[in-house]
């Protein structure tokens, strides 16, 4: 089965390496592996190379599950990072014919891996206002098609930062629940305290991961958290692709979970210093504009320019070395993703490059 | 689409904990983090948690090369693993409707992903003589089903260990080519200087992986080896399910490949030392048989009792503390697998208490 390309990652591995100011990157500035090896050194010494416990290490079981309200065991598997996790959600749950609802902007494994299993999708547009979602829209989609068999979201959102309100979140789950239908949610830009899906709805399967918010994107990996009975398909299609997660994986995501608070803090603080110079930049610019979120690693940055967005990114990163992902990847035109999480030198002085260069275009 | 159990992967995760002697396991005694990080301290040390290069290090990438006659770059991508590897080849090149043909005893990952997808599977017996293929009955199979896309193998085998000898590794390819079919060979078990079917034919795509022959199980490592073309199609997939492969796996492979001898002699002597054992014992015990295969962590035995597979390895284990995966696993009756990889303090012992258990069932 051919895949299209995923033009956000295959623009990532084309143009990133060229980037002299990385602005588009999702996570937080990672660690270096010294850095998370001495937080719990003691942990990574008794590490022995084989395919260790399967379900993986038990004290990282626990302490991921607290991060939920509902914290029993048979609710968890564990994954290569958090795209991993929604793959073997998408191939578990999803069969030829069913269909799919997901959101754009939003992130292409969610509209292009179900349409590769034979689902069709129906993909709603946000509002750009808030990047809310219109929930009279959801439910005309819902009663059109009474095969859909799933709703995915990213949520916080990717690219957008967005997130639901609770009561937002309430009414999602109650459109779910009286269509039957399951819901997959991205939570891996979702902080700790914030609420899952997976406690409020029972056909709720989320996915989270260490990448974003603790700057562990190279260790790859993350989780999966919902009903017993789904949760038991996954694992049993797990022994046909990863068997675990590994001993060394394990030792070094539950070292950062033991440290979550200062790490989660230290990605804070750089995600806050930037977002404030991003808020002044745009206050002095109106060529662009943001809805500016909540502490988020990502944003949707509008420009006010008629150049196609894949156009404006080529060309900005060719004569100023700044560098973005466009909303075309995200099937949105007129936007670029903007991240918070990386340590800059002088933040402002790249942002008013960036004003520079597309006020000069023509 | 909901697979079958695993049966292998299921029986070692069940009853692996409760092992006294695990005589099953298929991976060379596993060295510790600390032996494998002090292998090179300085590539360990400036490794950045980030997703890295996204295609692999591409030191760690000549280095995999340097095991093939084909060493050019975009015949090679990484996985988590070899069987993530074997499964993205078969996501890839099979669609619903499609032949596949497997042997048995083999690994259940071959015949039953491929139903999953959609495909029809066809199993031909290995001959238990010496676990040689029926030439005669793979061509008479591909005439039976012209829609046959691909034939897979395990080469060397699990669980029996054996080696097609160059000869039959042509005639194979002369068969497959003659009839236009794809070849997946997972070679994990295979020594880097034993010939690769991927510098043989120009439609086999073969898979490897640091966990076997170098103890390295924990390190979830693998890499897929293929025509460009098709090895271009298996990254895209790789977008939408892993990314990357990270920087700290890849320090850690190349780490390891930097020092393939010598991690290479240290699982040959632990695995002779162990068949020494082995054929010295069968010797002594005519109720016992075994083709041993060359220096293979795993072989297939026999035992000439009247009882089935699964109930004799659960009794065992349950009265002796011996551990094996029954031969009804790899689809077989009367064989227990066998692994000579682990270092044990008496595996003569072992054995002895073997014989007198099944000697003494009636």
């Amino acid at each position: 089965m051919r895949l299209p390309d995923f033009e956000v990652e295959q623009w990532m591995n084309d143009y990133e390496g060229k980037a002299v100011y990385n602005l588009t990157d999702t996570s937080v500035s990672p660690l270096t592996f010294k850095e998370l090896a001495d937080l719990e050194p003691d942990l990574l010494s008794s590490v022995v190379m084989d395919y260790g416990e399967i379900p993986g290490d038990p004290r990282l079981r626990r302490q991921i599950l607290q991060m939920y309200q509902d914290q029993r065991q048979e609710t968890l598997t564990l994954s290569q990072g958090c795209l991993q996790g929604n793959e073997m959600v998408l191939e578990t749950l999803l069969e030829p014919g069913d269909h799919v609802i997901t959101f754009v902007p939003g992130y292409a494994q969610f509209y292009d891996y179900p349409q590769t299993l034979g689902c069709t999708v129906s993909t709603l547009p946000l509002c750009p206002e808030d990047w809310s979602m219109d929930f009279e829209a959801i439910e005309a989609e819902l009663q059109a098609h009474p095969q859909t068999r799933m709703i995915i979201v990213n949520h916080p959102s990717n690219p957008t930062g967005a997130s639901l309100s609770l009561e937002e979140m309430h009414r999602l789950v109650h459109l779910c629940r009286a269509y039957g239908v399951y819901m997959l949610c991205d939570e891996v830009y979702k902080r700790p305290e914030a609420p899952s899906f997976s406690d409020l709805y029972e056909k709720a399967v989320v996915t989270g991961s260490l990448s974003k918010l603790y700057g562990l994107s190279g260790l790859r990996f993350g989780w999966i958290k919902g009903d017993p009975d789904v949760i038991h398909q996954i694992t049993v299609r797990r022994d046909y692709t990863i068997i675990s997660t590994g001993p060394l994986k394990d030792a070094l995501a539950l070292s950062a979970l033991l440290h979550q608070e200062e790490l989660l803090d230290r990605g804070q603080r750089i995600i806050r210093s930037n977002q404030q110079i991003v808020r002044d930049w745009l206050e002095d610019n109106p060529l662009f504009s943001c809805v500016m979120p909540a502490c988020c690693t990502v944003a949707f940055l509008q420009y006010h320019k008629d150049i196609p967005s894949k156009e404006l990114c080529q060309s900005l990163l060719r004569d100023t070395g700044i560098f973005f992902v466009p909303g075309s990847c995200f099937g949105y035109e007129g936007y670029l993703r903007l991240g918070f999480g990386q340590k800059h030198t002088d933040l402002r002085a790249v942002l008013d490059t960036l004003q520079r260069y597309v006020e000069g275009l023509d």
